[in-house]
């Protein structure tokens, strides 16, 4: 299918350098390697190449989540991709699912969760500060799954307005502070992740959930390690991330006696 | 939803050894902390709790991707769940989309894959290997997932039946073979992951990536660590697992010359 | 120069299995491959074989510290040798250097330090627990270095009777309980390395070195990760020790009100 | 004993930035805090402080191993304090050792080796290039270390004018080609080290090992990595190094019949 005006496309010129960019008729984007005019894209199918002003190959590409992810408008700390698919994974998102998630920030995890529970689930997504609901409301537009997500602008410390929801994903600076109302808002077996990026947030983090009746907690990191592509040359890169943050994963369970201790508090 | 008779349940003990079994009416299962009685379980909600015949704690919890994935009966080496999550990310996989999975195996990748693409989604499973289809068969059936796989028991040398192809998964000892095949059964743009254990074997497929059009070519690894949940004595375990595989990912390009020579070969 | 009678022999058997045994004259040792009479190998030079009874090769190299950590007595927790040779070179031993090594255990950091220090230096090591100095002295005497190390039975929290040290090695559970006793006997500049396996030891000594007077503080750890030698299918080795301990650094400073304050403690 | 004229020392700011600088009476030297003049710190004890002409801190530090490799003249990649401290303990480096260094660069590693042999070991350093030998003579003087080593500008393809040497470091970029080399200079049982960065190298040193009677080989890589050390907010720092080189290790043997073989080649 021909590349139209106004479609998203993830244009990489020969030296790796790369723009996610809207195609819009009769104008150009100018880049370090020449400008490349819109006009040229029109048409053209995925994966074909154009040429800039000064002759330089560019590759046009469909944006996946990976490249709008690293391409979107944000204001914040985003979850990495090399966290994210794990987190996803762990929680276990699927089609129809019902998903919270607190500190929506731009909108990135919002984002995966909501193209995972497809169009009959719903991602509830909380959060207090007005400037970062504009952001994200705007990336979840682009990448066309807004319908899927409702937004509140809502502190949680009142607790969710949901009930049964198959998952809860907490980013917050102080998550141990809600551990009891994610118990209330998650369904008997429910996935809860948080992530936190220091020891002492994880630790607070560990003494809360013992105190709930939740179960199979494990906590997680991951080191990711990029290679150099030259063949004769095959040797991880000089520098990486050493640090994102601590994923903390558990479930809850339902004990015939908690119910009735947790609705008092 | 109370459990019912069939229903495939992730049992969890007191000191965190899990099953993963099909509840059948008035049947048994042992285990080291005593009889687990399916009769005790029917009924039951998720999130909520049995006792074995010496009074031990069962918590009864729905499987999810990840527990199916541990407990499947397999045959072969698995993709894991730290490797998976990525890789799903990475190849961009969402409802609708068509795939090839190339090297079944016990069907944890085509699986995970199958559940992300959606009813109206497709996987085309290449499997040489009889008794592997076998396996993979009966664990797709018990996921759910058999209708959106066609399992196609045929060596790829002679190519993939398929075109145009948002994906393409590659696990065979000797990917370099098959490279061409894969361009051509990738849409424009689309994404090649390809999984290695060794450096040799790396090498062997960047040498072939570079002398085809595929761009955006990358290598990865990763570790992941463990915690032990102990909030007042935080640490990682002991002990991790050093290396499953790297990770090659790559997209297909178009450039007009070269669909010309690939046909002549 | 041939093997002596009594001479310590690193045994390097055909499968990778190896030993350290003092040569005895008449005598042979049993193994899973055979039997090595001790008769054999005097005489023998280093880097020579011998064959057990069934015929197997064995290889007669001289132990070397890693070797003599790995087979020494012991009854506790070693420092590994991924970290030894990191703190060594951290807290810079060298020749006529003084040390105190605190938590002496089986005495493998202390036959490290006492190694480095030479003939003219000293290491000055605490240990409450009698039963581990006689196995710290069984150890330091095979390695040759037991004129090199003071050992005292003292409880370090009445200070140490050292003033001036080059270098201190703390390895206790509460380290932070004895960061003036360091500071005090310490020179000027001199180094400290405290190793402690959880995130809250480090975060506690961390706490008590920013209320003291000591700069260049830093925090390490570090994953070793071993390959398998196959040249045709080199990768790393499936599993890995994922933590031993951090390790956290910082050398004394002497501001010129600092003293006093110390003194009046 | 106060810091006398011509000393060097290690100047430590207040905002971490640190200088290695030869004490030179009645000069100053220029930081983004201040002139530091020469004659405030001469006669001052190492551990205490002077200020800038700003007002700002100063802590006066004897510089260590650690301190002068980072701080040295370079003009090469240097062997990392984190591959050097586990080369030096793997070589089991000592009091009186013989050791050859080849490729021997700014002399980072020489001096460590230096350091270690004593007044009675020696250090044997090949180097092709005169450039480096006048940089490595240079940092070899600064430390204290030239008697003890020899500097060598012969191309290694000749062989080692020494026999019985206890530990050979190798840091070329075809070590493949001189393991003959490396075989007949060694004692028996002696050690060997060799650093190759890509995957490729260590796969042909592998294979050349094995092709000679060379055992107990073993390949390693690290990782370290560095925390933060606010301790209400430990954590791992955001980036860390993530390759520096692989360390191949291994130990000469002496099998009857090989020593005809190499002498014949």
């Amino acid at each position: 299918m021909p590349i139209k005006e106004g479609e998203r496309v993830y244009l990489r010129l020969e030296d790796g350098k790369n723009y996610l960019l809207k195609v819009e008729k009769g104008k150009f984007f100018s880049t370090h390697l020449g400008n490349i005019y819109f006009d040229h894209i029109i048409g053209k199918e995925f994966g074909e190449e154009v040429y800039t002003s000064q002759g330089k190959k560019v590759y046009l590409l469909q944006p996946g989540i990976v490249e709008n992810i690293f391409h979107m408008k944000r204001r914040t700390q985003i979850v990495y991709p090399k966290d994210l698919g794990f987190i996803l994974l762990m929680l276990d998102i699927k089609e129809n699912d019902r998903v919270i998630d607190v500190g929506l920030g731009s909108g990135a995890m919002c984002g995966a969760l909501a193209r995972l529970v497809g169009e009959r689930g719903k991602v509830y997504a909380y959060e207090k500060r007005e400037e970062f609901i504009a952001i994200a409301r705007h990336n979840l537009s682009q990448w066309g799954w807004e319908d899927r997500v409702e937004i509140k602008q809502r502190d949680i410390k009142d607790g969710f307005e949901e009930k049964d929801v198959d998952a809860l994903f907490l980013d917050v600076p102080n998550p141990w502070d809600y551990l009891k109302e994610c118990w209330r808002a998650l369904k008997g077996g429910g996935r809860l992740a948080i992530v936190s990026p220091t020891a002492g947030q994880v630790m607070e983090v560990l003494r809360g959930l013992e105190a709930l009746p939740f179960e199979d907690t494990e906590v997680w990191e991951n080191l990711f390690r990029q290679y150099k592509t030259n063949p004769s040359a095959f040797r991880p890169v000089d520098r990486m991330v050493a640090h994102t943050t601590y994923m903390i994963f558990s479930r809850k369970v339902s004990p015939p006696d908690w119910e009735v201790d947790l609705k008092e508090t």
